[in-house]
C-alpha cells in the first residue's frame, strides 16, 4: 500500500477510504463482474476534497482513475493495482433547481434519474435519457458526453451543460459554474472535460440546462419499402413537425424479426418490410399535436414514403412500441456476439450496411448482421454474430475500416476508453491525435489522471 | 519589409500579396476608418495555402493576424506594422449543400448572407442571423461564436458547426470535417477554435448544420407592468410554444421611448409601460400556429402577465416591429455613448439594471441608461450616456464589477479581443485564465498567431 493512502485517510477520514476486501468486493464495472483491482477507492465529499486527493496523489506520483456509476461500455474506468480509484458516490447533492433561469446545479455523483425526477417536480425536463438512468451519474454522463434517444431534438450532454467545475490533475479547481447561455470570453473550457472520459480533469459539479416539460407526445411505428423512403420520411417529419420531432429510431428487418420472434413481442406491423422506424414527437398542444401528427403520417402514406404505420393510442401502447426498440437484451441470444456503436452520414448508411453484409458473407458461412439505431443522428448500432469469439478483431476491422473514407466515427456515444483505442485512427487524423496528445501533455504532463485511456 | 513577404509572393503569386498603399487603403475595421497598419495582407485561396503561409511565418518569426469580414467590435483583428494580416476573402466557395444530412460545407470566407441564401434555395435554414450578415464571413462568425436574434431556439454558432478545419500556428492542418452529430472519440477539437478569435488556429473550412425552413412565423410586441411579468411570460411562451419560440427580445422603457420618439418609429403600443418584448415563434403549421400563438397571448393577458400586445398581421408589419428592436443607430444620437454586451442570469437582471442606474445617478447628473437585449438568453445590451468620453473607464467599472458576484459575462456575444482584455478577470477566475494560457502555450508556444488578444 502506497503511503499516500494513509495520508488521504488522515485528511478525509476513515469513511473516505476503501482498501483490501472493500475494494475487491466491488466489481470492475456493471458488465465485468471480477473484483476491482485498485490500490484503494477514495470517496471525497466535496470539490475541495477531490482537489486535495489529486494534489496529494500528484505529489506522490500515484495515478488516479475517476469513476461514476460504472455503466460505461469501453473500459474508460479501468484501474490497475498501483492506481487509486476516485469515486464521486458521496457527492450526490442537488444544490438548486432555478425555475427562472431553468437550470439545475448538481454535484457530479447524482444519478441521472434523480435529476430527471427533480426537474419533473418543477414541471421541467432534463432531456437526457438512457437505459442506465438509475445507476449512471451525471458526472459520468458529462465525462462521456452521453447521447440517448432524444439527441435529434435536444442534443447530447454537451448541449445540456451551461456550467461546469472540474479538478485538474495537479489539484487545481477550474470552476466555470455559469447559468448563462452566452459567454464569449475566451476558450469554452468546459468542452475540455465533456466527452474526454476523465483524462483532462475530474468533473465535480455542473449547471444543467432544463427544458419545458412536454405536454403532449405522439408515437408511431412505421414500415418502409426501402431506405430512401426512410430518409425521405425523416426529412418530412423534421420539416412538418417544427421543433417537436424528438426520436427517429430505425430498425432494419433483422432487428425487427429478432424482437418480434415467437414468445417475444407481438409484431404490431407485418414482418415483411425491409425497414421500420419508431418516430416520436414531443409537443406543447395536446389537442392539436395529435391531429397534426396523424396528418403528417397520412401525407407520408399518400406520397408513398410510409408503407404502413401504427400509432400508440395510450401510454401503455407507447411503452410497448418502445420495448421493441429498447429490449436489446434479446441480442444476447446470439453467440458469439459482437456489438458496435458507429456513426456515419445518413446518405452513406444503406450502402455501408449492404457492403458490410456482403463482406461478412464472403468470409463466414451464414453470418448474422442486425442493424438499428438513432438514424436521425447518424448513429448506427450493429450486432454481429459470425465465426467464433476469436474472430473479434477480424469483425472489428470489417466494421470500422470503411468508416474512415466516409468520415464516420468508431464511437458515436460510448467513447474510446481502452477498448477502442486502437481504432481511434479510423476516425481521427494523425494531426488530430497529435493535437489531443498536446492537450493532454499540457494539462497532465506527468500522466497522473486516468492514464492509458483514449490516446 | 520582412523577406518572408517576398517568399510568400513567390509561392502564392502576386495577387495573393498586398503591400504598401493596397494595405493602408483598407480601413482597420468597419468601425475604425484609419488605414490598416499590417506589413502585408496575404490572401490565400485554399487551406493548403493558409498552411504554407503559417509555416513560412512561423519559421520566419513573424506573427499573423487572421481576418474575415472585419465587422468585429472588440479589436480582435487589430494588426501591427510588424505583423502580417491573413485575409480569407478569396476562400468563398460553398462546396456542397447536402439535403440528406442537412449540412453545408463551406470555405471560411463565405459571407453569412450567401450561406443563408444557399440554404434557403434548398428549402432549408441556416439559423444564424445578425445585422452584419452581408459583410461578416462564416469564418469570423465561427471564430467569435456569433449569437444573434434566434439563440433561444437554435443556439449560438457553436451549436451550428458539425465539422471544422483549422490551421495551427505552425502550419499543421487539423481537419475535423465531420457531417455527423455524434462522435465521442476524444476531445471535441473544433471547440478549441470556436469563439477563440483566431488565437489558437485559423478556421479555413466548416460543415454547417442546417435546419428545416420554417413554414410559419408569428410575431408580437407586448407590454408588461413589471419585470416579473416579463419573465413569467417568457416561461409561459417557452412551455406553451414547444420548440417554436425563436426570439424573446426585451426593451426597457428608455429604449422604447428612444426608438419611438417623434420623427422615428410610430409607437405600436403606449409609451407608459416599463417593459416591452418582441416575441417571435417559427413553426411548421401555418394555419394552426397563428391560432395557437393568439391563444397563448390571450391566456397570458387573462393571467395578467401581458398588459398589452400587438400582433403583426403581415410581413410588412412584422418588419416594422423588428425595426423598433433593431434600429440601434438611434443610440448614436447620445453623446458620449458607451455601449455594452453583457450576460447574467435572468433572475438577477432587474436588480442589476436598477442598481446600475442608482450607481450612475450617484456619480453623474442626469445619466442616461438604455437597456435592451436577448432576454431569453440572459444577454443584455446597455447604452449609457453620462459625463464625458474621459469617463469611459469609470463607466466600465460600474457596469462590469457587479457581474463578478452574479457569475455574469463581460462579453455575451462580441468576444474579448483587445478591448475587453482587462475585464476578463471579472468573468473568468485566475484558474480559468491560467488554463487558457496553458492551452495557448501548448498550441502556439512562440505566440505567432493573433498575439495579444484575449489573454
Amino acid at each position: 500500500m502506497h503511503p499516500v493512502v494513509d495520508l488521504i485517510r488522515e485528511k478525509l477520514g476513515d469513511t473516505a477510504v476503501l482498501t483490501g476486501d472493500d475494494v475487491t468486493a466491488r466489481p470492475v464495472s456493471r458488465i465485468i463482474k471480477s473484483g476491482c483491482a485498485a490500490m484503494a477507492i477514495i470517496r471525497p465529499r466535496s470539490t475541495e476534497e477531490v482537489a486535495l486527493v489529486m494534489r496529494l496523489c500528484h505529489d506522490a506520483g500515484v495515478a488516479v482513475v475517476p469513476r461514476g456509476g460504472m455503466t460505461g461500455l469501453v473500459g474508460g474506468t479501468l484501474v490497475g493495482p498501483h492506481e487509486i480509484a476516485l469515486s464521486l458516490e458521496r457527492m450526490t447533492g442537488i444544490e438548486e433547481v432555478d425555475t427562472l433561469t431553468q437550470t439545475m446545479t448538481v454535484q457530479a455523483g447524482v444519478p441521472l434519474q434523480a435529476i430527471q425526477d427533480a426537474a419533473a417536480a418543477h414541471d421541467l425536463l432534463f432531456p437526457l435519457d438512457l437505459g442506465a438512468r438509475g445507476s449512471a451519474t451525471i458526472g459520468g454522463n458529462i465525462a462521456t458526453n452521453a447521447g440517448g434517444n432524444k439527441v435529434l431534438r435536444y442534443g447530447m450532454v454537451r448541449d445540456m451543460v451551461l456550467g461546469l467545475e472540474a479538478v485538474l490533475p495537479d489539484g487545481e479547481i477550474v470552476s466555470s459554474m455559469f447559468k448563462i447561455l452566452k459567454n464569449n470570453t475566451g476558450v469554452d473550457l468546459k468542452q475540455l472535460f465533456i466527452g474526454t472520459e476523465g483524462t483532462l480533469g475530474i468533473v465535480t459539479r455542473a449547471v444543467l440546462r432544463l427544458q419545458p416539460a412536454p405536454r403532449s407526445r405522439q408515437t408511431m411505428l412505421g414500415a418502409f419499402r426501402d431506405f430512401a423512403a426512410v430518409t425521405r420520411m425523416l426529412a418530412h417529419m423534421r420539416a412538418a413537425s417544427g421543433g417537436n420531432l424528438s426520436s427517429y429510431e430505425v430498425m432494419w428487418r433483422d432487428y425487427y424479426m429478432l424482437l418480434t420472434a415467437p414468445g417475444r413481442h407481438a409484431p404490431p406491423l407485418d414482418q415483411n418490410h425491409p425497414f421500420y422506424a419508431l418516430v416520436e414527437c414531443e409537443g406543447a398542444d395536446p389537442a392539436g399535436d395529435d391531429a397534426a401528427f396523424q396528418a403528417h403520417l397520412e401525407a407520408a402514406m399518400e406520397r408513398g414514403w410510409l408503407a404502413d404505420a401504427v400509432i400508440a393510442r395510450s401510454e401503455a401502447e407507447r411503452l410497448q412500441l418502445w420495448r421493441i426498440r429498447d429490449d436489446v437484451h434479446y441480442l444476447t441470444t446470439l453467440s458469439p456476439l459482437f456489438v458496435f456503436d458507429v456513426s456515419l452520414p445518413v446518405s452513406a448508411m444503406d450502402a455501408y450496411v449492404k457492403d458490410l453484409r456482403a463482406a461478412l458473407q464472403r468470409r463466414w458461412a451464414d453470418p448474422t448482421l442486425i442493424s438499428y439505431g438513432h438514424l436521425g443522428d447518424g448513429n448506427l448500432h450493429l450486432a454481429l454474430s459470425c465465426g467464433t469469439a476469436a474472430d473479434k478483431e477480424a469483425v472489428e476491422q470489417l466494421v470500422y475500416t470503411p468508416l474512415q473514407a466516409l468520415r464516420g466515427s468508431v464511437s458515436a456515444e460510448h467513447g474510446i476508453g481502452v477498448d477502442k483505442k486502437k481504432y481511434l485512427g479510423v476516425t481521427r487524423t494523425p494531426a488530430e491525435i497529435r493535437l489531443m496528445r498536446a492537450l493532454k501533455a499540457a494539462i497532465d504532463p506527468a500522466g497522473r489522471l486516468n492514464p492509458g485511456k483514449i490516446v
